[in-house]
């Protein structure tokens, strides 16, 4: 018998039966890699797909496929009777061996010219994880209309609309979406538009900075309507426009050639005045409008009420809106409204830019849309919303009664909660991620600083729970008085119970310079840890008990080094206490399988 | 016997069986729409579905399936034992009764901020009908891997990836697609980064925009090396930076705090001095540099070439790269790679914007990778286009030997034609479009003018017809001299020839004003016309024949005027004269066939 062949002895080719992938292509995806990674090189001999199957542990179908694939791709080349090579014209190209690079203070960082929102509040990487997230516009998989979007992405990436994509002259949209958003989106705004008044951008906000960057220069007069969006009134002031507020009631004309920025946020109601003396009002400085509308479905469950640009026979609003993020998969798409004029020069920038909305989204949205998928979508997120929201004014009221005062809007899927004499937004929303609860600090249209808390990321049943964790923090029960190990009336956790609590849990931190931060740990001793808003930075290490201690050590965060914990756990907190016996770190305990549950 | 129900009378509700979507999509999407238009109206019954099936001419399970999704949506409602009626609250919503807008002339027209790129050459929407597209970029069917592509897409649209979309910051790239260009990407230019030194775009344009904006601003300066981008040179003096051009042979020093702009076309040869003296130079004047590289592939098959970044041990250098158009499908995502503080600076702009790139792409583009069809789609692409690369050298040798000069860079998809004396490029290519020939009008590194032709989207068959067509009009056989009926040396076409000939074909057109225009004639005596680069201008018509004349009608074109035109069809060219006997239009001629079969 020939001896078999040891070509990936030093490859990991263990496979996950519970991945995403498939088996086939899991093995495939190795094996490519290996060969890029140059692990595999020209010429080398593969084993047998009954010897592989074997090694591995799957069905030799499963190996045979994807040599299959990778023997069509010019990955390998089978030799008549001895098997399997990598080919010597392998496809891969090499990593190069360069060396790391050294960039200790790139002369880059001192260079940057500012970007608007360094200030805003960002919302965390993993705000799903956390066990309370009230972050108004973030959607839970609850609403996510999962089969529905399989089936419309399945129809857009069909063999034929695949082979048309690389007809796209890069500028237009896809005209089977202009149709729908025509058709159907804009209607619930009463607005009727032309095909070359419509134009499709990468999200709302991107829709909002092309009318903007179009309209807004250095000196141009600019009257805003509260509460405004503050990234966008910023970027304003950095232009050197010339700010205004809206007077509510309209008693002044408005500057000549003013720009006014509206949001009109739900649309007007039958018969209001308002729209009319508003126009008169822009007409008569020879203004034009902006106007800024709010994201569909998660404020009002579809309900149909026109926007201003449907009162304007003129030509001089823009609207800037999109599609509703309670029924999307991720960013939604926006779509601005205005003369062709305009949409002729916006499509210009669009494309200067290189920004426009890839085409395979824009035909599933289309598919979407036009299956009916949007509008069931719409009103079933706002039957659920509903919901919610009662059962988080409910809270609001039981917990925190007296204390605080709340405010919403017909529709609105958050409430505003009044931050109480003496306390901080910003610090108060520190704290409160600290034990489990997202909510982002906000200023009101007449700047009171206030929390708001949205109910499109958490489902009806966690909103109690969340509140009174809030509540307790505002009557300052949870004051951080037990720094030290002795005065805990809580006993740290040992042997069996300490293994049991750690393995598999996730904890959620701030770092000390405010930097949100995810650690994993794994049941196998490894951990992962992401920080950053973007969870660019990460490392990896071990941990292990010892004693009654919990150590950890990264390969690079903490110096390297190895420390040890006690640990105490209180409902959703941890708490971490060194050698010296001082509180280390506070953090939320969470489970990847809570998570998934919640899903 | 109960009398059929007429609901559906009004309703067209004829299926197209050689359509993309299924026949129960199209059912549905329908059936859709007559709700949303309030064709359909609540309470309404609808015909049972062995009725529609028989009416329809579909089978009855077809009609059963799309019943059952729109019943499951809440479309529909179902009484037990009377049938299916329009749901009393159908999730529709119907479109206003609003007036038609009346926007003669909007004030917004005036009001706009110029937008860099409007000198530009710009591609037809329809290229791909043109029977010689020499545009080099745009990638034919022939190269794009269709079935690779369905199959990343799927991977990435699984239930289980959908399920986890909503749970992006909408700030972080896809990890995976991250790791993939780190690990297959970057290495085909010798760079190495880590993942927070690396930012997805929207597109390579797009990389390049965030780059400009964050390092130039009015009186940086700014050093280019030719050749030079064009709407990014006119950009950046729209920012009034001190533009300057590079000395290829770097013999003074650069400006203090000089930013420069390099594309380091195809990578620098093993051993080459250029990259540390010009790494040196810039270090000298404490610049930055930033490396906007081609689009891999089209031009070089997947070579490994090192970029400048790859020498650059500072960090000076912004890497401004993008994945290859040749194996994509549509325009492919960009990439940025730079010190982290930069990196981090252009995630917030983009966050700013709202213009990252959506999840979807991302993971799909992450597992077309990953599962080798990148590079093994490179490889294919290098080897038709170097098959290409030769059909149209020894084309061009052979019918313009002696008239023009052709340049090209090694591995370039396109040569430079030079523009023989007393021509002007935009001229001759503007009468190259009106016999089928696109090229675009160019620049070469020292200003003289020069026609760019790619074979990115011509297939190698095509390749010598369409130079040849190029060379009567550079020699002048085709100046316009026959503008009367009378000098036709062709008769024209009568009767059953006619309608053969215009039947089912499609004619391009350049407007009067220089726009492009695409008449589609269907058999059935209906016309689709769409002008504009983006299409943006449409209209609909019939056309009919009298006497051995071709009539044709707009509803709005042409003051929805009927004329009749004699017609000569010349090869690929179609001429039409009008009643007083004067030439009226010319056109290249097309026939979705021909088209589908090229794919």
């Amino acid at each position: 018998m020939k001896r078999e062949p040891r070509a990936l002895d030093p490859l990991n080719l263990a496979l996950d039966a519970a991945a995403p992938l498939s088996l086939q292509h899991q093995l495939r995806q190795k094996l490519v890699d290996a060969i890029h990674r140059d692990v595999l090189r020209p010429g080398q001999r593969l084993p047998s797909s009954r010897q592989l199957a074997e090694r591995i542990g799957v069905s030799r179908n499963t190996v045979s496929l994807a040599y299959d694939a990778l023997l069509a791709e010019g990955y390998l080349a089978s030799r008549s009777r001895s098997g399997v090579y990598v080919a010597a014209d392998a496809a891969g190209t090499r990593i190069g061996a360069g060396r790391p690079r050294q960039e200790p203070e790139s002369p880059l960082a001192a260079r940057l010219t500012p970007v608007a929102d360094d200030a805003g509040f960002r919302c965390p990487q993993h705000w799903h994880r956390y066990p309370f997230p009230f972050i108004d516009g973030r959607v839970d998989a609850e609403l996510t209309p999962a089969p529905e979007w399989g089936e419309a992405i399945r129809l857009a990436s069909a063999r034929r609309e695949v082979l048309q994509w690389h007809q796209d002259g890069g500028d237009s949209d896809d005209a089977l979406l202009v149709e729908e958003v025509r058709g159907k989106i804009l209607p619930m705004r009463g607005i009727q538009a032309a095909t070359d008044e419509v134009l499709m951008t990468a999200s709302g906000g991107h829709a909002l900075q092309l009318a903007g960057d179009l309209l807004i220069r250095r000196g141009t007069p600019v009257v805003l309507e509260r509460p405004t969006d503050a990234a966008f009134e910023r970027r304003l002031r950095e232009r050197h426009a010339e700010v205004s507020m809206l007077d509510p009631d309209l008693r002044e004309p408005l500057p000549p050639g003013a720009v006014v920025v509206t949001s009109c946020r739900y649309g007007f109601a039958a018969g209001s005045a308002y729209p009319g003396r508003l126009l008169a009002r822009v007409a008569a400085a020879d203004g034009l409008v902006i106007e800024h509308d709010v994201p569909a479905g998660v404020q009002d469950g579809g309900r149909i009420a026109p926007a201003l640009r449907a009162f304007d026979q003129e030509g001089r609003v823009v609207y800037v809106g999109g599609l509703a993020p309670a029924v999307s998969c991720g960013e939604p798409p926006g779509v601005l409204v205005a003369a062709a004029a305009f949409i002729e020069r916006a499509r210009q920038l669009r494309r200067s830019q290189g920004t426009a909305p890839p085409r395979l989204m824009q035909r599933a949205w289309a598919y979407f849309i036009g299956l009916g998928h949007y509008s069931a979508g719409l009103v079933r997120a706002g039957r659920v919303m509903a919901e919610r929201r009662t059962a988080l004014r409910d809270a609001l009221n039981h917990y925190l009664h007296g204390r605080v005062r709340i405010e919403t809007s017909p529709g609105a899927s958050a409430y505003w909660v009044s931050v109480p004499a003496g306390m901080d937004a910003r610090e108060l929303a520190r704290q409160a991620a600290a034990i489990g609860v997202l909510v982002e600090p906000s200023c009101r249209g007449d700047g009171r600083e206030a929390l708001c808390m949205g109910v499109t990321g958490i489902g009806a049943a966690r909103i109690r729970e969340g509140v009174r964790n809030l509540a307790r923090l505002v009557r300052g029960d949870l004051s951080p008085s037990s720094r030290r190990m002795e005065d805990e009336s809580i006993a740290p956790l040992q042997g069996k119970a300490l293994r049991r609590a750690m393995a598999g849990a996730t904890l959620l931190y701030s770092t000390v310079y405010g930097v949100p931060c995810t650690l994993e740990i794994h049941a196998d001793g490894n951990l992962v840890g992401t920080a950053g808003y973007a969870g660019e930075d990460c490392d990896r290490g071990h941990w292990w008990l010892e004693g009654d201690r919990w150590y950890r050590q990264w390969r690079q965060w903490a110096y390297g080094e190895a420390s040890g914990y006690a640990v105490i756990v209180d409902g959703d907190q941890i708490r971490l206490y060194g050698e010296d016996g001082f509180l280390a770190d506070t953090a939320v305990m969470t489970r990847r399988t809570t998570a998934r549950r919640r899903e």
